[in-house]
This record gives C-alpha cells, structure tokens and sequence, in this order.
C-alpha cells in the first residue's frame, strides 16, 4: 500500500519538535516537505530548529522551507511562545555545530505548498502545528489550494474560550487571527481541529514521560534535553502534568481512526475583540447559516496516543 | 430573625415571573421593590407583566418602578427575547382586564435603588434577572452605590462561550454588553454570578414540571398558562428539558448556602468582538491583575431547586 | 425681553473658565446652574475650579452641581487634558484661602438637569464644553429629555478626523465617545457643533490677547494668571496662536445669529476604531439615512467673538 | 535617456482604462507589466477589461497578470464599485468580439511582480490603481519587497475623512483595509499617495472633457463609449464636474516634477471601526513616534494634468 504524503507547517518550537520525529518515526508515512512560519521563535530561527530535528532522526533528505516573517496582516511576532519554550524554542541547549546554510530552499513556503499540491493532487495531508499565515497566504495565491488536499490536521484554537497567551486565545490562533479565520472559512477539504482545552484533557502523567525518555537512543536524549526546562517549570512550579499539543495533533493525523469524539461544526475566528481577538467561535447552533466543516476532535484514544509517542523514540 | 430584605431587577418575562412568584413564596425573605427595564419584551409591557404577577400572588403592594428604554449606550432593545416567549414576553395569553395605570411609581428605578441602598445600606440583597441597564445607571449616579449593598446575584453571561442569542452571548449581557462590563468591573459586594451554560446543566425533565403545574392554585394556573407555548416548543418541537434561568438564579440567591461547585473570577465582558460582543470573559488564569471578585457559581444543589419551585404554587 | 436661561456644563479647565466668565459677562443671559464632569481634571477639582470662577465674577448665587466621576461605560479620566492646563486644571495657580465645602450641592448633575428642564420646558439653552456624561446619563434617565430644551450647543468633535489628543480625536469625546454618540444620536433639540479644527481656524494673534488681559480688573488677573503657563507654551513653545475652544462655542451660544457658515449633517461618533475612536463622523452624502439635525458650524463672525472675549473683563 | 520602468497595478474600470492608457501615451515610460486585482469589477473581467484597453491602444504585447480573488483577510469584492462603471466596469459598452483567453499569464501578479523587481532592483515604478491586495501578499512573500522598487504611487484613501463608498472611506482603501495597512506600514521606498479628497479637488469641468473626446481616434471613441454613461449621471443627475482619481494619480507618477503641495507623514489605515473601517488615518501631530514616509501630494499642476490627459488620444 502506497504510504500517505505528509507536509508538516511548524513554527518549531519543542512540541512541534515531537510532533515531527513522531511523523518520522510512523512507517506508513511519508513526509514530503516541512513548511516554517513565525511562532513559537522567530523564522530563521524555526528554520534551524526544524533542521537540527530533521538531523537527530538522520533525514537530512526532507527539504524544509521558510515562509512569512510576519502575520497576515503585518504584526511582529508575539513573543509569548518564545519564552516559553527558551530563547530559541529548543529549550536553550543549542548544539555544538554552526547551522545549515547550505541547505536552504529558496522557494517560499506557500510556494512550495502551491506546487507539491499541484504535484500530488488529492493526495496530501497537511498536519499544520504552527499559526495559519503560510496556508492563508497560499489560499490568497491561489483560491482553491485547499480543494487540492486529501484532509488538513489543525491544531490550534479552543473550544470553550479557555486561552493560553491571553484570557481567551491559544497560541496559533491568536498570533494571526486572521489567518486562522481565513483557513477556517475557505478550506474545502476534510479538516479535523484539535483545540487547547482538549490538549490539556489528554495531559499524562510526568511518570509516563519520565520512563518514556529514560531510553539510550540519540533522539530519547535529543528530547529530554530540549524538555528540560519545560518539564522541569510544568512538573514542579505549575504543577501541570505532560502534555504536547503539537504531539496530539499529530496523533490524531497518524491515526484518524482512533478519534474517539469529535463533531462537526461551523467554526471562525474572532479577530476584532478587545479581550476576545484570536478566540474560536463554534456556532453551535448554526446561527451564522455557514457550512458545518470542520471536524471538532474532542477526544482521542491515550493508548494510541502514548504508542505513537513511545515509538517516537526508536 | 429579621427577614432578608430583597430588590429584584427584571425584564419579565415568563423566566422572571416564576423567579418572582419563587421570592414572593419564601417566608424569610422581603421584597422590597422591583425594578424593570427593557429585555425580554418593551420596557412598558415590561412593567404591566410585573404587575400582572403580583396580582397573582396578591402583592399589589410592592412597589415597581419602571428603568431604562435603551441599553446604556442606546442601543434599542433586542427583539429576541420577546419572540422567545412570545409577542408580550408572557406567552401571548393576556388578561381580560385593563392595566394598572394608577400604581405607576413615577421615579426612575436606578433612582429608587440608589433610596432604598442609601435607607437600608449594607442590607439589601439585589437579583439581577435582566440586562444590566439599571444598575450601571445607579453605577453613573452614585460610584459606590454597591458598596451599599448586601450582596449580589446576577443571572447573565455564559462561561464557555456558548450563546443562546449569538454564537457566543447570552441575552441579558448580550442586550447591554456595556453596562454588564460596568457591574462586573465597578461592584463592591459579594457577587453570584448563574451563566447559561450553568443553567442548561441544571435543566429537569419535563415530567417532574407537568406533574408541579398540575396543582389547582392560582398561580399553577397562571404558569401553566404562560408557560403553555415555551413548554410545547422545548418539549416537542426543540426536544430541549425543562429550564428556567431566572428561577435558578433566584434559587441561588434564596439559599446561597446550597451552592455545591464555585470559584471566584475575574469576570468581564467582551464589548468589541465582531461575534463575541456580549460574551462574558473569564481571567482563568490571572493575566489581567484584576481582583477575582465574582463568584461563578457553577453547581447547585438540584433538589433545594425542586422544593423552592414546587413551593412557588402553593 | 425675557433673559435666555442658559445651564453650562463643564469640566473646567482654564478654557471653561473664560467661556463662563463670558456668559456671566453677558447681560441678557441668566445663568441658571453650572454642571460639572471628569474632564480636564477630576471631578471634585472641576467643582472646585468652578466655584473659584464664580467667586472671582462674584456670582456665588449658581448652584453648582457634580455629575459622573467616570464615562459613560466606566472607563477612568483620560489625564491628557489635566497636563494640558496644569495639574489643577487652572493653571496651577491655586488660591491661598481653602475650598468651599458648605456650598456643595447634594443632587447629581443629571438629576438637576431634568429638574431644571421640567421646571422651563421649552426654555433652556443648554451649553456643553465638556465630555457629553452627564448628558447621556440624563438621556439614560429620561430619554426624552432634550425634547425639552429649547436647544443645545456643543464644543466638541472634529470634523476632517484632525485630533488634539489622539491622532483622530478631540478631547471632548475621545474622553467619552459613547457619551458623545448617545448625544449626538438621540438629541431632539436644535444643535449646533462647534468642532475642534473650526477652534483653530478662528484662532487670534497674542498681541490682541495681551492687549486684553492687561486692564486692571479683577477678572484680567485672574485670567492671566491661570492662562499664563498655556500662554508661555503656545505663544514660545509650540507656536500656535491663541485659541479658546470653550471660548468660541460659548460665543455661538450667545450670539447665534452671527454664525456665518454652518450646514446641517447627520453626525455620530466612531466608538469602536483602534485610532479614531471618539472621532467624530459626518455623513456627508447620507449614506446612513438618518435625520441631519446637528448644525455643524465652520465659521463665526470674529469681530463679535472679540468683542464677547474682551467684555469677559468688564 | 533610459525609459522609466513602469508597473501598474488596476481593477480596470473607466478611471484605470484612461490612467493606463495616459502611461501607454507617455513617450518616457515603458510599462513593463500590468497586475489586476478584484475592484471595481470581478477579477475575471478586470482582465477582459485591461487587454481590450491594451487592444485599444495596440499595445498587446505588454504582458498582464491575474492576482488576488479577494481581499486579504478574505472578503469577497465590494459590489459598489461594480455598480459605478456599470456592470462590467467598463461602462457596459462591450465589444463584439470575444475575450482574449490565449493571452493569460499565468503566473500570479505578486509573484510576477517579485520576479521583476528582482530583475531590475531599484529601477521600477509601480503604480497602484486599485485595492493594495497584490502589493500586501507580494509582502508577505518577500517582507523587503519594496526596497527593491524605486518608487511606489498610490491612489487610495483620504486625508480628511471624507468617504465615497462609506461615510469615511475611499473606496480602494475601503475594499481591502488591511492590504492598504500593510502597504503604508511597511513600505520602504519613496511613496506618493493621491487620496480622494485631493482628485475631488482637481476636477476639471464638463465643457473642456467634451472637447478633447470629440476627436476622431479610436482610442477617443474608445473613452467616450465607455465614459458616456458615467458622463451622463455626473454631470446631469449629480451634478459634478470631471474627475478620474486614477488618471490624476496617473499623472502625478508621470511628472512627480509637477506636484505643487505636498507632506511627508506617517499614514496608517483604520481597520477596526463600525464606522471608519478603510479610513486614512494621517499622523498630524507625531503622536505615534512612527516614520513619516508618505509623501500626501495635495496639489498638483492642473496645466500639466490636462496636457497628460489630453494626449492620451493622440
Ligand atoms: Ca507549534
Ligand atoms: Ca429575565
Ligand atoms: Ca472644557
Ligand atoms: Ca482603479
């Protein structure tokens, strides 16, 4: 059986860092191209990171792009994500080694999206990990990019207006609402959202992930360092238990068919709230008269979530 | 022991009515004055409906006194809420007499609040069961005018951004966003707050209802009546369980004490939002420094609700 | 003849202070209270700084009333105006006796408005140089109130989008937009406007003022003394020539009939821009299709508004 | 000499077909490429409308690319202009012979303008005649674009908030906001901006556009077939003289050398307002400490604007 086409849009970033050594490390994947946005550090940054993850799983072969600097509509990168993950949104641990300049694609990334697309029609899944900006920019380049998609894994937003940088936006979403909102009106392929609060419902415990990372291999030892900190504040100081959104979302795109809750909805984004901007709205009740389009997840079988995760580190 | 004394606020309203007829029941508890504003219908049919209940519990006696006829910063009223019961508010089954003209109580009702706090400061308990416009009125007049309150419960807002008038608002904060903003952040008081959310959660099934109304009083007759067209929508046309928000904030206000889930918030609400003008805006995590002063009552104790709304017809 | 009844409201301010003394200069007027509201300083300084006036004019026989502390949905004093005329308002010149505690009227500003109003119908010239508050909150409490003035003049708005205190808006209703939008929205009376750019275009050069202010009476000093640091500023350090806003638009008030160039538009007030808020909007080509009732003046008769200024010390 | 290197941006429209046409006319300038963006007419007959000006003109060798479908953030075109030429843009005055399909490049206008400034950095006028879409994802695809542009002229916005679509905003500027945002923000080469108000006032009257149209060229016949019904609503129903914002802006770009009055400001675009969405905001006063990089041409030489225009039908 012919293995699925993966392009991965990461703005890496620790989760993100797992999330794609777990597509990797997924036999029946093949992973085309890794598309870099601004997030969770600033993109020449995000590129380099990608590179050193690529590195530490010997895929070197994978051509990684660089897309937008800013959002959508101009703004600079919010620097929440930054500092949560470290300086360099590795955790501060950088390697020895000066990075990659010879490996830099020129194209742009929403260019490259634009023609692997074209390429493989109806064949691609896009698992995005990162704000929407290259795959707004790419629907602005041509309209009906999406239509060309297999499905679209997002993750981002929330489902009860539980935020995570302010009282009411996650991360994704809230560095560039507008993009977010235009993905989220214009895609026309199957899309499943995995939002905040359901990372946080699918947390494991730090016993799990401790026994998880204690193993001898490069890339075990490659995690827990860029973890360190993370696990170090998460564990002791916030008293949160484990969890990786950009991970979970991954999952659910490996394994669709371990969605144990999900429902469809006619989801958007607010973009002009004083508190509110970059919170999703579901329209629960179909008020707005739009298409029920994107598959809400709200839950996902652990087990499979923790085997996905485990075998990350073979 | 001297009887609690209580100010209602409303917009009745069938939800209000049986909120009223549940206070005017309780022995230990005085009402002083009722004061009425623009909501669930026109602000003078408003007046006629409170009057229409009193009567029915005969409680002539007390004083009403008619608020504001546009939200604070002049918007004309919603019209949502007077097509949900009805083109009166009070599910089209009028009385066969004439209104009440003569017990018109010419002072404003933000002005009579702002007497009754200043005679009896520090004793009154206020239930909000409306859009806010009254109270943020009282608020302009007098800047610590609910320093002089005793305490406050608020029907209103949502805590997961479901709407039950837009995708993300409930109808009294959604009526008058502004003046929900000014309460929340200017309140001095203890302060209850009974979400939508929280109230569809402590919905009861129709069965329990049909078997209450069934009494031979007066005032079964009176909400059976008035009920007759919301209970036949719910239960058959929406498949929805019985619900009466405003009777279950009132509930919480008669017997705080049985309030079984809470935590206390900052709470404010979204002015600006495109979708999210009117959703209510919870600080979960603290981020904008402001003082958690509102008690989000999110679980009350079902069966005190069951004895106070039986207890209403007798 | 019958004197005009006139009631000013005021947030004074050194541009308020010489607008009274010119009404109470103005023999066929009858000043029948003065309002005050956050403005250029806070409400309890404007009371005082009103009363200062008064004394200076001897015509501490005003009943002189306090209204809102905030604006309209809660929002604290913009301080930008208080830097502008000193840290008091006036100039920082205080007084060497204490203030007027036994003089303060208990009423608030809005209910003695719609006392006044009730007790003249049809008769009152209501002049308003300060944020519209108070106003709104009469509005709020009797909505058709304004139906009741015989008419209003207001200083305030702008009417090419030039703004004084942000790049959009004047200070008056950048203070308070929503106040200035109810306003300007509901007003029922003849209205004229006296907007922020037609201040500047009838300002005066600093030898005529100078000329002015050098007579010897009472009210000269006390002029020059609070205008002496504005005056040092705009005369050596911004260049600009004098101007009195509060000044002009009491001018129109009192001399109507030498308004030169007005036009009727539909004007209202974006509350909402992330840079114009508080801008005042002009429907030119009545888009909106609302009533054009506020008489937008662009020029006065300069003669006349001297010869008003300069009778100011008699 | 070396021609100047000519880009032009249009949603041709009457206005965009005599600018290009002045361009083509100009013996100095050699337009390299022409983009169209939705406007003053859908996307797809923007493009039937610039080839049959070209044809007009016999200048089918200049290539033309299609760009954006809709705004940036998403909105489908504004209809209003639509409206204004008539239904097609171009006066509803088509030709007998069928649209062009083997001319389509298909490239998009942003990337194919990126691929000639980077062909000849530093050496291109680009002129934009429409909503700045084209020109915002050119940015987001390469942030330092402009840099490489010698100079940029834009019709578009206001300077005093006077609206011809809303009550506050032009029309270019009104159709995609944020575009227009983008563009002035993040700019980097010398840029002239012509705004609404500033053609309103360069009109010229009927008599002399009715004699240099009664010429007997083709591209005069051309002009007049496509101006008659516009001509026939402004100068007999609203009564307005002649204007063609985009030919004046046309001519500023020809004979920078001519403009009479001018100001560098920062300029920056409301996007949020109920009222003022798409406004030009002009920092006047320095308030928002940004750099004053556009240059507001007020006034321009009248004499030279009628020479241009008038040998457009040569
Ligand atoms: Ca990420
Ligand atoms: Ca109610
Ligand atoms: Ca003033
Ligand atoms: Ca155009």
């Amino acid at each position: 059986m012919a293995k699925r086409k993966l392009i991965i849009d990461v703005d890496t970033g620790v989760d993100d860092a797992q999330a794609i050594m777990m597509a990797l490390a997924c036999p029946d994947v093949d992973v085309l191209a890794i598309t870099c946005v601004n997030g969770n550090t600033m993109l020449d940054q995000v590129y380099i990171n990608t590179l050193r993850v690529l590195k530490t799983c010997d895929r070197m072969d994978i051509p990684v792009y660089k897309g937008t600097y800013k959002s959508l509509i101009g703004h600079d990168l919010s620097s929440e994500g930054q500092r949560y993950h470290g300086s360099d949104g590795l955790g501060d641990c950088p390697e020895a080694e000066p990075p990659y300049p010879n490996l830099i694609q020129t194209e742009h990334a929403s260019i490259a999206l634009l023609k692997l697309v074209n390429k493989y029609p109806g064949e691609i899944t896009l698992v995005t990990l990162a704000p929407l900006t290259n795959i707004a920019v790419a629907l602005r380049l041509e309209h009906n990019f999406t239509k060309k998609l297999k499905e679209l894994f997002i993750m981002g937003g929330n489902i009860e207006g539980v935020g995570n940088v302010t009282t009411s936006a996650e991360f994704n979403f809230c560095t560039d609402p507008e993009a977010a909102n235009v993905v989220l009106n214009e895609v026309s392929c199957p899309t499943y959202l995995v939002g905040w609060e359901v990372c946080l419902r699918h947390a494991q415990n730090w016993d799990w992930y401790e026994k998880v990372i204690e193993r001898e291999t490069k890339k075990a030892k490659f995690v827990e360092s860029i973890m360190r900190s993370t696990r170090e504040r998460n564990k002791n100081v916030i008293k949160r238990p484990f969890h990786s959104c950009d991970s979970l979302a991954m999952a659910v795109a490996l394994r669709p068919d371990k969605i144990e809750e999900s429902a469809l909805h006619y989801c958007t984004v607010e973009c002009r709230g004083e508190l509110t901007r970059g919170q999703m709205v579901i329209d629960h009740r179909g008020l707005l008269k739009k298409d029920k389009k994107i598959k809400v997840v709200t839950k996902f079988d652990v087990r499979i979530f923790r085997e996905l995760y485990e075998a990350l580190f073979n």
